[in-house]
């Protein structure tokens, strides 16, 4: 089925304890349809400008993702993003920050998008994430992800967004946030109240919890010693995700089940380089291998 | 197979968001020696003074819980302890701390206790838990808890420790503490190069990574919505590990695993409730309907 993600694409410099990797392809939107375009097409909405480099375009072209939905903007940048990862590398401290592009308006949906069944409304404005919504032709399953700032500062529109989507991705502060509830459990049901026929609250190096009706489905993190670059990883999980939904059609409790495994397994290759680099290594088959052995190794 | 526990034994006044329990029993080895003995007889091995309320003790001779190993010393008084617990509750505030009998020469073990197969040595200086070790006539299998203070102020006698015992537990925090890592995977491994066969990193809600030579097991933690008190839930999943692999016999990585599989559903009954109470509600039955469903909801 057609899977359309809409979100942002960036030129990133990211610092870890394991290096530096400057002037790479980064965003939402670009992490999202590179995981996703394993297992099938992806349609990308976004904006960049005259600056994005020619092997990015290159890049995400090589792979089954549709960028007819990328505008290149003549009198635009690109936007750029800088951060870096100490500690425990949970969260990156942004060194810095060039809207540029996102500061304008946004990119429309092409009319040849709007009849996609599958959606994936990266993290923006929950006033944005409606918009885009509102031009699409009634899609079949659509997912946001969000960020604590859109839950803190446009809490109504977040909560108008909660009810038009089928699922929503978020991490276990943005459901700290969001509830009010310290217990993820507990905050995974009382988000379902708000609307949405699932939630997956993804905690990073401690795995997800998945919830949909009374079913939970609780998954660790596939175990990775040595994380070089946790950028995108979210980004790639709802990529895995929604790209294993989308191409195998089914959405109930069963198919959601396996495609957060899938996540899990998409995410895990993703901080194992940085950018790009640890999906570029591999193909479908290594995102099988590993699901089987992170069957194995989280059974008991 | 013969189960013997050392460790604390105290009367505790614990307050939660969802209430208070005053004067309840509670200590590392009651913890663990309750929760093992589902799965068969454990033999207890502490000291408390003549406070120590009857029903208590009844409490303990009620199960399969051998109390030859646990002193009553008439001029002394048992250990007390009172915690708080907010927000997360992933750590206590310790509100009162009264050492009484733990502040006197420390237990020995019974003649008939020393020809135990399995033992657990519950927290407390790594030098106690090398002379108790010493006590016994080359056990089986010896698995020891501990504590971030002991890993900073008795460092070498801790790692002594390690390696003369067949498996650690302990929570991530401490395993940070011990090794120096953020990342857990590695941490683990680390710690296997200290000398245990095996190691288990607690994360509380977030479940538990067991490694044994190259082979890893990654679990969540049971999905609990409300937990009412947490107090001793790392003891439960020793001892419910530790009293399945008794009962087991044999201790290959297949065992290992699914013990952690039966130490985390005795951990989630326990914490559903202050005290023993969640134990005290439940048979070895529900432990196993509780494994089976918990292998449900972490399969995808």
């Amino acid at each position: 089925m057609s899977l359309l993600v809409t979100g942002s694409i960036a030129i990133d410099t990211v610092q870890t304890p394991f290096g530096k990797a400057e002037g790479v392809l980064g965003g939402s939107a670009s992490y999202f349809s590179y995981a996703a375009s394993f297992f099938g097409p992806v349609r990308l909405v976004g904006a960049v400008g005259p600056d994005f480099p020619k092997e990015f375009l290159e890049l995400l072209k090589s792979r089954d993702i549709d960028i007819k939905g990328l505008e290149i903007r003549p009198h635009s940048k690109t936007f750029r993003w800088g951060g870096s990862y100490t500690g425990n590398m949970n969260e990156a401290k942004t060194t810095d920050l060039q809207l540029n592009v996102l500061a304008e308006k946004p990119p429309r949906i092409p009319e040849s998008f709007r009849d996609s069944e599958f959606v994936f409304l990266a993290n923006t404005s929950p006033a944005l994430q409606l918009d885009l919504l509102g031009q699409l032709d009634g899609p079949e399953m659509v997912v946001a992800d969000t960020r604590d700032h859109w839950i803190t500062e446009s809490r109504d529109d977040f909560l108008g967004l909660l009810k038009k989507i089928t699922g929503l991705v978020l991490n276990d502060f943005e459901a700290k946030i969001l509830t009010g509830l310290d217990n993820m459990v507990a905050a995974g049901e009382a988000i379902l109240k708000l609307g949405p026929r699932f939630v997956v609250i993804k905690k990073g190096e401690h795995g997800c919890l998945l919830f949909e009706g009374s079913n939970i489905c609780a998954l660790p993190a596939y175990p990775i010693s040595k994380v070089k670059d946790p950028t995108g990883a979210g980004d790639c999980f709802a990529g895995g995700m929604m790209g294993y939904l989308a191409a195998n059609k089914v959405v109930n409790f069963a198919a959601l089940r396996r495609s957060i495994g899938f996540a899990t397994v998409a995410a895990s290759f993703a901080i194992e380089d940085f950018s790009l680099g640890g999906l570029q290594k591999i193909r479908l088959d290594d995102i099988t291998a590993r699901l089987e052995k992170f069957r194995a190794l989280s059974s008991f």
